[in-house]
């Protein structure tokens, strides 16, 4: 099995190679070759499978058609411009996450006799208020941000070169990434994790909105294990409603705080400094609070059970057990 | 006011157009100026407000600026390739239902100091099979052909580009229209018109499903009032969600076929003939049925009440009131 991954240098596409790296397989079949692509060119990853690098835009006229010569069996589709970049640069974001994203389903298309299972990480940001108390997978696609707005159409356009024959496509969305390891990106839900990472790791953390507001989380685990279960995952049985939300954990920021003191103590929880920021607040009011994900949980994908789970994987997966006190 | 209507030449533009030369105004302002634009050029209409006629393919980079370099104050983007054509021409879809609307969005956004009032004829194809009982607007945009998913994708664009200032768009999901005057078009819908037109008109039609299929109309005359109210609509009664479904009246082919029968006997409905087609079938299947339009009609919009009133408007807006016996 042959593997193509954009976004690949980014955090969720460096996790996604050290995994299937591990793995070795994607559903019981081997990975021969995996081409690692993003507008940088992603590091070399550590094991024993064949791989390229690619620095490569693919909005850019040719690129995407370059990626897929190889025929990839497999491809997850993660670059993105994200959110809080998406809503500042108009023009970016319309040029990577809907033209890119085109172009590569384009470039499939043009390829007669192939068709390729493309694993879409698609966003909880293709809702927008008002919600019902649970947003079922049925829900109006009614975005409020330039991003979200992007990734419903990369929705729409997977299901029809799906529903065409061209694509073999499985759209999950994800909840927010969540403790997002590393430095902030400019993604506006970065705070989220910037109030656990800093606190444990010794540092203060800026709180930009209120401790009343709700949001959808996973863990960077949990993700992976999305992207790995829908690569193997028989698309017929999602009778052609290929895009569907994943399960998370539905929590306000004071029980995210609640959480933290549990687990790291008072000290940890006074390291949050609260500072109200408009833009990421007005951004934030508009995306989702929890969701009924009856589906996905029937379809066999599960998250952690709570957000002390959430803090756990991040103790475990990136500090080494270890906190600062 | 200066008027540009996209997609002029057809039969729903051309009756805007008429309804505008009659009426002089919209919401009480009066019409200085049209600009009439078609793949091929619009008729010239009859009338005393002036106007210009373009032959115009907006997807042609360079079109979209040139129809909107006179600022027009009010746009009825109208233009599109019809579902069945869509459906057979996967690139002329969209290229012009998706390439077209989006290079009149971004023609708009170039121009600094300019937000036109635009009216976006969406459609309900934009919702796919499985539905509930009746399809409330905030149901999933899970289209099941490629000009549904033209159409949805295009609502979401006119919705971010209206949230972020560039646009004050509305967009309208018009019923199926019915009884659509004139020659049949490559829609896939035109069967519920044909079988009510030609019988009419003392000609035999084909109906290419089974009598139990169920669908979502309005007449043109209904259609036409949508446009004109939704073009002098305060759209910050939306509250952001600016695509909305408009009423219709929702009934079977069999009660099309009652209806025919009650107004213009037994040997009209006699002139109907089953041809099963199993490619309109197959379209036919996935498309809605009947709608929640309590959003629709709190906003004062209104559609016929029956089938009747369908036939019956088109026996009186077409056929001056004659039908062949």
């Amino acid at each position: 099995m042959n593997i193509l991954i954009t976004g690949a240098a980014g955090m969720i596409g460096r996790k996604l190679t050290a995994r299937l790296m591990a793995d070795g397989a994607v559903g019981g079949k081997p990975i021969t070759a995996m081409a690692l692509a993003d507008v940088v060119a992603p590091e070399a990853p550590a094991g024993r499978i064949a791989f390229t690098t690619h620095a490569a835009d693919i909005a850019v006229p040719g690129v995407a058609d370059r990626l897929v010569a190889a025929h990839p069996d497999l491809i997850f589709h993660l670059a993105a411009i994200v959110s809080g970049e998406a809503e500042l640069d108009f023009e970016k974001g319309y040029r990577i996450n809907l033209d890119g994203t085109r172009a590569l389903f384009e470039a499939i298309r043009a390829r007669p006799d192939y068709r390729p299972k493309l694993v879409f990480a698609s966003s909880i940001a293709v809702f927008g208020a008002p919600f019902p108390e649970a947003i079922p997978d049925d829900f109006a696609l009614a975005p409020l941000t330039s991003y979200g707005t992007q990734k419903a159409i990369d929705e729409l356009l997977l299901a029809d070169y799906s529903r065409r024959g061209f694509i073999d496509g499985i759209g999950i969305r994800l909840p927010t990434i969540c403790v997002r390891p590393g430095k902030p990106n400019k993604a506006a839900s970065g705070f989220f994790s910037s109030i656990i990472r800093e606190p444990l790791a010794g540092l203060e953390a800026l709180l930009p909105v209120e401790e009343s507001v709700r949001h959808w989380f996973a863990s960077p685990r949990a993700a992976i294990a999305f992207l790995v279960q829908a690569a193997a995952f028989d698309t017929a049985k999602l009778a052609g409603r290929i895009n569907l939300t994943m399960p998370g954990v539905s929590c306000t920021v004071a029980e995210q705080i609640a959480a933290l003191r549990r687990i790291a103590g008072d000290k940890a929880a006074s390291r949050i400094r609260r500072e109200p920021d408009a833009l990421v607040r007005r951004v934030v009011e508009g995306w989702p609070r929890n969701f009924d994900t009856t589906r996905a949980a029937a379809l066999g994908f599960a998250a952690e059970a709570s957000f002390d789970d959430i803090i756990r994987a991040h103790i475990e997966d990136e500090l080494g057990g270890a906190i600062a006190t």
